[in-house]
């Protein structure tokens, strides 16, 4: 029998056991999940980054995995709990945008509201859901219940809006830097990019409706990254195309443009963060 | 066949591979045994926080899990390694205090010391029993050995003082603040309280012999944080249940009184910390 | 049928998902290995704190484990991926040194470049080999693939200098300090020191070639740190071995010369850092 895997994602942090406690209520519900971290690090109710953490994670995981994501600081309020079922897997957690690139981006096939009884624990806190609501909820999906039975549907699941992605003018797409890592390479909203023959990089809009897909020359690309940050000339592979400490403009393990600093910290170096405008210039081929 | 669960809980961090040391140890004895990380994050030595991270978690766990508890300042010295079986799990450790709350809450059926040369590495270390003494004894538990052969019983196994929680004078009890968590949210030492109807209070005392039962009035307590803190009006269910950055006072999810800020952090933002006393004032009903 | 075993050291930390992208990809490869985090907290970069991780971390688990190891600042440039055969298990990561200690001190059986297509995920990003063919490489490995067909043999794997561990006058071995750990507390090259009777240390040098076996008095070895630090006398089993806030050597659970500080952080207290010089003398018995 296949075992399935359940991830968490969450921004509890290390130092308390609350992720601890959910995978042993998981534990107890579904002792045949495998459990994968995803990561308990995003900062203190930071839903967008949440957001983008599942949109570059989930199409690695098996489509039958279930993704347990509490970044919730609405716990206790209005917010409803909801589970989500697509092609890259099924989603459990707040109903605060948190599945907003899932909802845009991927094939959704049912969103309901998690109101069964039946699959809570008996008493339900007010300001712990991951432990008393989402992980039930995760581990009896991946026990093969149907995403169906655990409440009705929902029509309308909450979205942020989504970053700017937009051609300025002819040769120029403006774009934001959405946050950086954890080696300070901003991750930007431009994408999905990857390598084409002769030097040249295919865009092909990750976000709907925006841009128009094309292909242009590496080499002759311009990234701009504000008036007081220097602008970046030519789009690389991977920081170690330039020297060290020089700051590189590259495609992303997602395909996605990054502002990097080759051994160094660009966020730093450059001053840059999460909503700045960075503009893309560009000579079609 | 069930697969047994050992938990981990540690001051080792995660920048040294200490805690993947353990684990191969144990995957070395155990290999069925599921492994579940409830925090390596304690700060150094802190066993007063360990032992309430023990407390709240353990419930969560089915009852043979095995709890490994390494926060051992002492050792090398002459501190004895410990297991200790409860009606909440089995738990394994040093005998420094990290299991105070464990010997006063749960229902405990033998507490033994770890002498046993076949149930320990070859070579014991005099400062890595994690790795040499109490991952072997916590493997060996989860593959059903009596915790009887792991050593002789101890009779006083050590514990540190119990926090404050008496009542001062009718209507007011003195407690204290136990630790920040990741969020800056305050626990107290004030529990178990739950929800009853009609707006108030039940609290049914964690810690023997110090105040009675009671139920009291959620909008009318008060609490307060010191002189020079604020005073906080009512009890409330959860952080949204007050403007942005205002504190709150509210029930925690494990029962325990918790000061907290709406999307802020209350240890700093109140400047209050482990050990400060914590006054209720309430109105039974 | 025994389940595999893949360990995961990586510099990634735990802010993104990277870590879990990678279990993604090891999971839809190898369902039923086993995945334990080593660390992923290795400063970003840092190939020599890598390679003493895998050093010391290794021989802890089933030969047959399979350590991945992804510090890699060079990813994308000419940079080999490999994958290492030894006595104490298989390791899989980038040319760049991180396996160091394991091609010294390990009995290796093979060292293969990682470039048989057939063992990577389908298309390979320029910066994120960790996902698209480490990942797939240890899997494959941990499902039985021979090492042999995941690509050529390599003669030359890259290899950093070996630290400083030199007799330099007799009675006098100079060593260096490798790294501080979570505690403060300073790993030095001088290993592997093991108790004797009559408290006595017997020194079994762990890197070949440098310095003659010998036994010395614990209480007469002498411990300089430099001009600036105390000197200190004698080396103890264990920190509790001296009062609280005085420096101390002692033996390290590796085998390892280390300085700490009771209940403090040694590398702060002593400002002593990665390497700086340490002079052991000793009188021998």
């Amino acid at each position: 029998m296949p075992t399935p895997i359940i991830t968490l994602l969450t921004d509890f942090g290390g130092l308390d056991p609350y992720v601890g406690v959910m995978k042993g209520v998981v534990a107890g519900i579904a002792p045949q999940a495998r459990l994968i971290d995803l990561t308990h690090a995003i900062p203190p109710g930071d839903v967008r980054r949440a957001a983008y953490a599942l949109y570059e994670s989930a199409p690695y995981f098996p489509t039958d995995a279930v993704h347990l994501a509490v970044v919730d600081p609405g716990v206790g309020s209005a917010r409803r709990p909801i589970a989500v079922s697509t092609d890259h897997g099924n989603f459990v957690g707040p109903d605060n945008g948190v599945f907003t690139y899932i909802l845009a981006l991927f094939e959704c096939r049912a969103v309901v509201e998690l109101v069964n009884p039946r699959y809570r624990r008996p008493a339900v806190s007010h300001t712990f859901h991951g432990r008393d609501l989402f992980s039930p909820a995760a581990a009896h999906l991946a026990n093969g219940v149907a995403i169906e039975h655990l409440g009705p549907s929902v029509s309308d699941p909450v979205r942020f809006p989504l970053p700017r992605l937009e051609e300025r003018a002819p040769g120029e797409i403006a774009v934001e830097a959405l946050h950086a890592d954890r080696f300070g390479n901003l991750i930007t909203s431009l994408g999905v990019l990857d390598w084409q023959e002769a030097h040249t990089i295919r865009l092909s809009p990750w976000l709907p409706n925006r841009v128009a897909p094309r292909r242009f020359s590496a080499a002759d690309a311009q990234v701009s990254l504000g008036p007081a940050a220097p602008r970046i000339d030519g789009i690389r592979k991977t920081f170690a195309d330039v020297p060290e400490g020089q700051p590189v403009a590259m495609l992303g393990s997602d395909g996605h443009l990054e502002i990097a600093v080759n051994r160094g910290n660009a966020a730093q170096l450059l001053g840059i963060g999460a909503g700045d405008e960075v503009i893309l210039r560009f000579r079609e081929v």
